[in-house]
């Protein structure tokens, strides 16, 4: 599906072409560059824009075919970036991960879109309130984009932080289900490495291409404002995967804390149920006692030998009773 | 055994040579490329083929003897690579690692098999479709039975990804014999880390060859479209390895999971069976002071003294039972 | 707020303006350079000094918005630096981090701080009693701000490690809070490792610049006390983040070595419930012995058979008492 | 002592001077290059040598003193090499390793071993069988020489996997000893990495010296077949090294795995000996009840009331011993 | 203190000054170099060097304050060594680290020690023996100095090596102050690290100055003998810390194999203690049945009953006693 499809001159939307054809056209009339918002799209209209702007062939193929691992891959005719964007849904406590890809080149911006998220529509109408931003071409869009997506992913790293104190909170209450949590957000964490680890790479071969002197893709050579947008964008990157390296070892050490506080848990166990065994078999100890089958016991005779031996019982039971409690084995 | 042997001018078969001795001649005299198929090769085949190609003495030697690991290395007259082919084997649910040894000269290709997978028949077949991209050389074949290569570990990752899930099952739910598939698998992962890891090195060795200027093994300069199908197979291998690295991960933190979920298994097992001990022996203390011989012990003359008794031990062992259900431990 | 404001020319304060406006005038006669405080400005205020000094946006933002992550970065007309200086609170035993975000200029430098901590006013007190440190401009006052905030982490690195003595000296004597307390100890020692990391790189940047010849952000060419100066603080933060770094080792050993301590704690204390169950149940055998109901048991009818059976219950239980203790149970 | 000691023109061995000086002599008449074998010589001899060929005092200090990790040290007049040769001693399931040391020159080779392995004399006498080859000089024969210590790693190897086998059947089959034999064999892998490992640098060392254009150690440039046989060494220390860091880590996973084992034998076991307590305790329970004292306890007149008795605790005891082998505790 | 104060021309001392005053009129006077040595300087002691010498200031200040981490700061017109030599106190079995620092100059080496050890009037004395060596100027005292430090390591890793056997052999004998040993003993390897690690960098550092072509710090270019001194003193560094490195690693794995023993003792203490339990209980049971009160037990009216009774108590237990023994529980 076709979500959005302009062309923009000196920052202005000046088309809304009725199809890819008609981009095309306006496009080489008025130069300017075309961006362009695919959903989904059938092999069809992938097939008119690779036609058109000449896209590499194996990077299409990529883009519909899907799962693909965060990335950047130059060809001659245009760059191909492959993006994880993330969402943290609330309800189910889980990272969901979504797929975006795009081709940049010299007069276009393709986006092709696998999920919902992230809301590319908000993007491009920002963009299109700042003309002076947008009137850099292509690379503008780009930034935007990646800006969006890299957003995006603080509401998730927030997310994952508060799970993880919920699972410091269930670690030393002695919730027995917090393991398995443990694990399952370490799987979710090692995910989210993997999509934003590989950002850092792809921004820095953005930020040496910027710093380079004028050439085809950027003519007017080094752009400082888009470098320093590019490079608040590095600096979100940075800033996420170092907080999502720290969730890894967090969760590690929670692992392992777990399995101490399980032993320890033991331990405490172990004693109480001895303490109350104890309490229980004095008493049967004393029966067993007076159950001996002696000629000569005086205490069996005395009328008030059973209240004795049952108040010997009690006493002998409380007595153990409060040492334990002292000892706080109880 | 020679499994397939022909040669190529401008991308068509143009010669199915009945032995080498021919293969050779025909070579000399049409030129194009030789693209020769073996199939765990006598000594004297690959002799032939090695004197013909001066083939490197040392590679030969590898080729024979097998066992090598994954690798590429360049010789004055060719180069040779060991690459280590897997298949998933879904009834024993193990990875089985094949070998692969291919010699790339100028204007040879030679394959020698040690198992039944890869079908490097079928590559052939598929390149022989293509004649566009096999008249550009033994490159274009290598890069054919590279990517057949990639592609094949495809499965074997979703094999192996398939028994972590299987595992983290069995985890969660106390199979004991989860440590023994955990460690077996574990070790399965490392044997596959070692035989992807070393391709990334090969492949991008290949493309910095590839970007360099006109020599002698591409005279024609760097071809764009061979450059980015060698890209395509990197990037796959980059997937691949990203992905056996994670497993590696996981399966550690399985390892550690599982150890504190043994630990936690036996707390509730020793909660549940002291439970039951002291449901069991309540009985006995009711019991034990009745065995006791004093002369004044109103309950033992009552008629109805026996089935109170009994009645007592019904009720201690049930109120029991229901503190230790409303606790959780049984 | 603007905590302080002022003038320096040739390392003397030369002017104590009221408002920005005229720190600006005042500048822009006389030269020298301005040193400015801003204790969370409102956005006016920040807006003033960019205006004026030409700051970059993006970091103006992160420094109104707070919480980045340690860094320097350059931009065109000026440099920013995020630090997190830290302080070691000794009621709650434990670290608070604070944050100051730093402007570098040809002609100025203004600091924003978040936090109580550190006493900037301090800082400037001390370099106005060096003025001829302070003639060397702005990057001197930067190094007295870094010196500053890199002086302040040795109590908090003293702190946690008194910490850490405290855990070796719970982890041998059994504490049970152990495991809390090294987990949440793991925790703020990773969150000093990203505060003090990053400070080392900054710092071997800045030390390249200095050593560079003459430019335009330090016209006169390398300096060289200036330049000793950040060795120093660059020789601090590494002996700081080798303590930091040890200290998570320690930690982790001490996680480990508590684990094995549980467990060798619940050894001796089986070995130990055990004996006294040994000793409790012994003379219940004895009990159990003469409450049989044989015709012909001659202790039955001795006078002091019941005294015997005590005696023997008694004898046996300190048998097993001395046997016990012997073996280290007890 | 002198193993060996002969002067080789051509490749050919020309004399077998009967002393070290008369080798002196030998080589300066008629050139070529001295291979001296030497076995734990006297200082003399070591002098002899050393004053002869120029040795670098600092070396033979460290070939006297032995105990030298594996390594390589260019001086002026000569190389020096370390060696650290390894055999598996199959009766004690031990690795021992020997020490070689080698000084390479422009017209000589002495090799100065400690130990009985390597079998330096059969490197002689197959480099003496291929005088090509040999006539290449010493760099040949250091070539022959570090291809057999390599080789002789591949039998430790073998042996160190085998007994990685028996402890992976070991821990599987609960034998206690376990855990000592995985610290002990880690400790064995730990001495194989520190010989094996300095080898890769070794040997890229002389690959980069062997590349280089002719210089007064290889006057006549890099030699091909050389090159390529130093690189079929180093393609062996290679695969070496990737299998002994392997063994590290599969040891690393057992001893994690053994430790969960042992708590998982732990909990079988509590539920074995909890089921037969239970067993046993039953007809105690019966017992207790029939040893009480009530006056009107019907079955206590029953003629069969004593095998009634008898048989409820027969049948409790087997119908408890039939539910615990249900539930798989026994 | 000034523990000993000369200048040296061409390697022989030439001045025993009785001032430090005295000390620079002679080096004025005849050239050469002062080899000073401070034990504990009084600030004015360091000061007047620091005056004739032009020593950096920051170092000073290092030098008086100590606690410095292991480095080399060049600065100007001096360099500066902070050292941490090591010695084995036998009688506590635990390392103690010293701090030596060093200022090297063109033509001055200023030694501050802050310990005993090391013994640097016994360098001197060797120094003084070999004039040629001395000749080389305060490099080859420095080597002189660097080489004893580096010498003084080697006690200190037997020591701990030897620390290391003895824990080994507590594991295995299941002494339960192992944890508490390893624990104290990882401490002091990692302290150890942190004292040996710099020293590679600082000697790498070293070698590349005098690998560099004639300068004002060895005016008459790289000097071969000192080169292969220095690197000589490396290799060792490069030995002690491949040792101390593994020391580590062996901890770890002592740990590791600590808690899996625990437990392995643990259920092997678990089965004795049932074991007794069992052989306890049986006779216990055999005295309930015949404290039972049925009116027809024939045994009761047995003359043999009660002998009967005790035998089949001392048969059982004897028989349960036999079985456990063959399961080697007991």
């Amino acid at each position: 599906m076709i979500v959005d499809n302009a062309v923009y001159v000196a920052g202005r939307r000046t088309a809304d072409p009725e199809s890819l054809d008609e981009t095309f056209e306006v496009l080489r009339a008025r130069h300017g560059f075309a961006w362009i918002g695919l959903y989904r799209p059938t092999p069809e209209e992938l097939d008119a824009v690779t036609r058109e702007f000449d896209l590499p062939a194996l990077a299409v193929e990529d883009a519909l075919a899907g799962h693909q691992r965060a990335k950047m891959e130059k060809y001659g005719t245009a760059t191909f970036f492959a993006l994880r964007p993330a969402r943290y849904l609330d309800a189910e406590e889980r990272v969901e991960f979504g797929e975006v890809h795009l081709f940049l080149g010299d007069d276009f911006l393709i986006s092709v879109r696998h999920a919902e998220s992230p809301d590319l529509g908000q993007v491009r109408r920002r963009m299109e309130a700042d003309p002076a931003l947008l009137a850099k071409g292509p690379l503008a869009a780009l930034y935007a984009v990646l800006d969006q997506v890299v957003d995006e992913y603080a509401p998730v790293v927030a997310g994952v932080e508060n799970d993880i104190d919920e699972i410091e909170d269930q670690l030393f209450n002695g919730d027995q289900e917090v393991s398995r949590r443990i694990y399952e957000l370490s799987r979710e964490v090692m995910a989210l490495q993997r999509a934003v680890h590989p950002l850092v790479d792809v921004l820095e071969s953005l930020r040496d291409d910027l710093d380079r002197p004028a050439g085809p893709q950027h003519p007017a050579g080094p752009d400082e404002e888009l470098r320093d947008d590019f490079r608040d964008v590095h600096d979100h990157v940075l800033r996420i995967t170092d907080r999502v390296d720290s969730f890894r070892q967090l969760l590690q050490n929670a692992l392992t804390t777990h399995a101490t506080l399980v032993s320890q848990d033991q331990n405490n166990e172990i004693k109480k149920i001895s303490s109350w065994a104890a309490i229980l078999f004095t008493p049967t100890l004393v029966g067993t006692i007076y159950g001996m089958n002696f000629e000569y016991m005086p205490e069996l005779h005395w009328v008030l030998g059973y209240p004795f031996a049952m108040g010997l019982m009690l006493a002998l039971g409380f007595a153990l009773y409060t040492v334990f409690k002292r000892k706080g084995w109880l």
